[in-house]
C-alpha cells in the first residue's frame, strides 16, 4: 500500500457524520493516506460521540488487517441517519476485506457503497504526463438526498499520478465546483457527502505544477468528476428526464449556477418535466425566486422537446456574461415511493 | 361602495405577475381603494407588457360598470403562468359582476378565486373597539405553488375597523410575518402571490392607534391570517398530513422560521411523513443544511405518532431564546400528479 497525497471536500451541512468528522480532523494533521474504508447501508450520523468512537473502532480494525497507522486510513459511510453502525460486524470483517484487496477489485468497490442506487458508477481517464502515462479512476454512488444527500453522495477518485500538494487540491476543488456541486436530484444536502482524491505518484511523472501538465491532469479529473456527477443523476431516485440547465447572461459563474439549481430544485419544475407539461412559466416563477434580480423582460427560455428522456432547458437572464450548467432529474411518484419506504 | 384604507402585501419573487406590477404603481401613490377584481385560471403572469395592458383593460371594465375611477380597483389573479389573459371575457362580464355584487355574497368570492383547492376559505373574527362592534373577514386561496405559490396564494381581508393608516400596514405585516410567511407547501413561491387588507371605517370606532384596542385589533387580524394560512396548508395539492413545526432555542425568530422551512421543504422529511416513516435523521439533516450553525450535540428532535393526520415536530437547536412555528404538508403522489397534470 504506498501512501497517496490526499485532496479532499466534504459536506457543508453543519450536522456531520461520525466518519467526515473524523475525517476533517486526520486531513487537517496531514496529506497521506493509503486507504479508505467505506461502508453503506449505515450512514453513522446523528449519533453523537459513540458514532465518532465506532468509526474509529471500524477503522483501527481494518489499519491492523492492513498493518498500517489508523490514521492513514479515510472513512465514508452512507446509508440510514441515526441508527448506530453494527461495528462488530465491521471490526470481524476487517481481515477478509484486507485480504480480498486486489489491483482489479475497484468494480467491487464501486458495487459495496451503492444504496439506493440501481448501478454503479465507475469512470476511468487516461493522459500523458511528462512523457509518462496516467490513470485517473473514480467510483461514486449517490441517487437521492443529493444536493448533494440518504443515499448520499460519496465519490473516490485514485490516480497514480504525481501532482504538487496545492495544485492537486486546487484541482480538485475546480473539479467539483463544476460537477458534484451542478447537481440536484432533491435539493436535499446530506450529511455524509464525501470526495476523496488519492495520488499516490506510480507514474513516475515530474509532479504537476503548472503549464500544459496541469491543464491536462486537471481536465481529465473535470472529466471524471463530471461524468461521475451525471451517472448519479441519470441514476437519480425515480428518474424519468435527465435534465441539463444551461443558465446564461448572469453577471458571475456563481450567480447562474444559483438560478440553475433554484429551478432545478423546483417541485413545479420537475413535476412539469415528469408530465411531459409545457407549464414554462414554471422555469421563470424559480428564476424570480432564486435571490438572483432576474427580470421578466430580460429572460429568455427555451426547451427542448418533452418526450425524450434527456431535456435541455436553456435560460439566459440578461445580466452579463457567465455561465454555469446545472444537472437534475424529474419528479416522479417512484421518487417518493422510495422514500416513503426507506429504512 | 365606500373607500376603504388599504395595507397590501405582495410577492417578493423578481417575476412578478401583471396585476401585481398595477397594485403596486396603485399603492405607492394612495391607499384608499373600493374594489378588488381577482380571477383564477390565469395568473396573468410573463405576458409582458400586453400582460399589464389585459391587466388593465379588465381593471377599467369593471371600474366602469361600477362607476369609480380605475385607480381605486386593486386587481389580483391566480392561474397558469405565461398565457395571455382571456381579457375579452372579463371585459364583456363587468356589467353582470357589478350588479351582482351583494352584502351577503363574500362566500361566492371565496369560491370564485379558487383553483387546485379543493374547498373555499372564509374566516370572520369579532371585536370590540372603543365600545362599537367589528367584524374582520378574510378569504383566500392556494394549495400548491404556496412558500408561497401555481395555485399561488391570494388572500383578501374586509373590515369595517377605522385603524390609524399607519397601524393598519404594522398590524398587517405582523399578522402576514406569522401566518402566509410561516406556510410552505412546495417550497415554489408565486408570481402572484398577494394579501391585501381593506378598512372601510364604517364601524365608526375611534381610529385604533395604539393601547388596548391596538391588541385586540392586531390579536384578532392575527387570528384571521393564521387561520386562513393553515386553512390553505390543510387544502395543500395531495395532502395525507398536516404538519406543525416547532422551532425552539434559536437567537432570532427569522432563525428558527429558517429552520422550520428548511425542514418544511425536505423531499425527503416530506415523503417520510407521507410514508409514516421514523426517519427522524432526515430532520437532522434538513435543519443542518439550513444555513442555520445547528450543532449536532444541541439538537434535539421530538415528533408525536406518525398515525395520525395532524403531526407535530418539535426541534430545539440549544443556541438561545427565540421560537418559530411553521405549517407544511407531506408530499405524496397526489401532489405528482396534480401537478404533472396541470394546465
Amino acid at each position: 500500500l504506498v501512501p497517496a497525497q490526499a485532496a479532499c471536500c466534504f459536506t457543508s451541512n453543519t450536522i456531520k457524520a461520525a466518519p467526515v468528522i473524523v475525517d476533517r480532523m486526520r486531513y487537517a494533521r496531514s496529506r497521506f493516506f493509503r486507504a479508505i474504508l467505506a461502508n453503506s447501508g449505515n450512514a453513522n450520523c446523528h449519533n453523537g460521540r459513540r458514532g465518532v468512537s465506532d468509526a474509529l473502532a471500524a477503522g483501527d480494525a481494518f489499519a491492523g488487517a492492513l498493518g498500517i497507522p489508523s490514521e492513514q486510513i479515510l472513512l465514508a459511510s452512507t446509508g440510514i441517519i441515526g441508527k448506530r453502525l453494527p461495528v462488530e460486524r465491521l471490526v470481524q470483517a476487517a481481515p477478509q476485506l484486507a485480504a480480498g484487496l486486489s489491483r482489479s477489485g475497484i468494480g467491487n468497490a464501486a458495487r459495496a457503497i451503492l444504496t439506493t442506487d440501481t448501478r454503479s458508477k465507475e469512470v476511468t481517464a487516461r493522459c500523458v504526463l511528462s512523457g509518462k502515462p496516467v490513470t485517473i479512476c473514480g467510483i461514486a454512488k449517490g441517487a437521492g438526498m443529493i444536493s448533494p444527500s440518504m443515499a448520499t453522495m460519496l465519490a473516490f477518485i485514485l490516480t497514480d499520478a504525481s501532482v504538487q500538494p496545492s495544485v492537486l487540491r486546487s484541482c480538485l476543488r475546480s473539479a467539483v465546483d463544476a460537477s458534484f456541486n451542478c447537481i440536484t436530484v432533491d435539493g436535499c444536502m446530506s450529511t455524509n457527502d464525501t470526495v476523496i482524491l488519492l495520488a499516490n505518484g506510480c507514474a513516475s511523472n515530474a509532479a504537476v505544477r503548472a503549464g500544459r501538465d496541469l491543464r491536462i491532469f486537471s481536465a481529465a479529473l473535470s472529466a471524471v468528476c463530471l461524468r461521475l456527477a451525471q451517472m448519479i443523476v441519470r441514476d437519480a431516485e425515480g428518474i424519468t428526464k435527465f435534465i441539463t440547465i444551461r443558465v446564461r447572461g448572469a453577471q458571475t459563474r456563481a450567480q447562474a449556477r444559483r438560478v440553475g439549481l433554484a429551478i432545478a430544485n423546483s417541485s413545479l419544475f420537475k413535476t412539469a418535466m415528469y408530465g411531459e407539461n409545457p407549464n414554462y412559466g414554471r422555469i421563470a416563477a424559480a428564476a424570480g425566486a432564486s435571490g438572483v434580480r432576474v427580470q421578466e423582460s430580460a429572460l429568455r427560455v427555451r426547451v427542448s422537446p418533452l418526450r425524450a428522456r434527456d431535456i435541455t432547458v436553456e435560460v439566459s437572464i440578461g445580466r452579463g456574461q457567465a455561465s454555469a450548467t446545472v444537472y437534475t432529474s424529474d419528479l416522479s411518484p417512484e421518487y417518493i415511493k422510495i422514500n416513503a419506504e426507506y429504512t
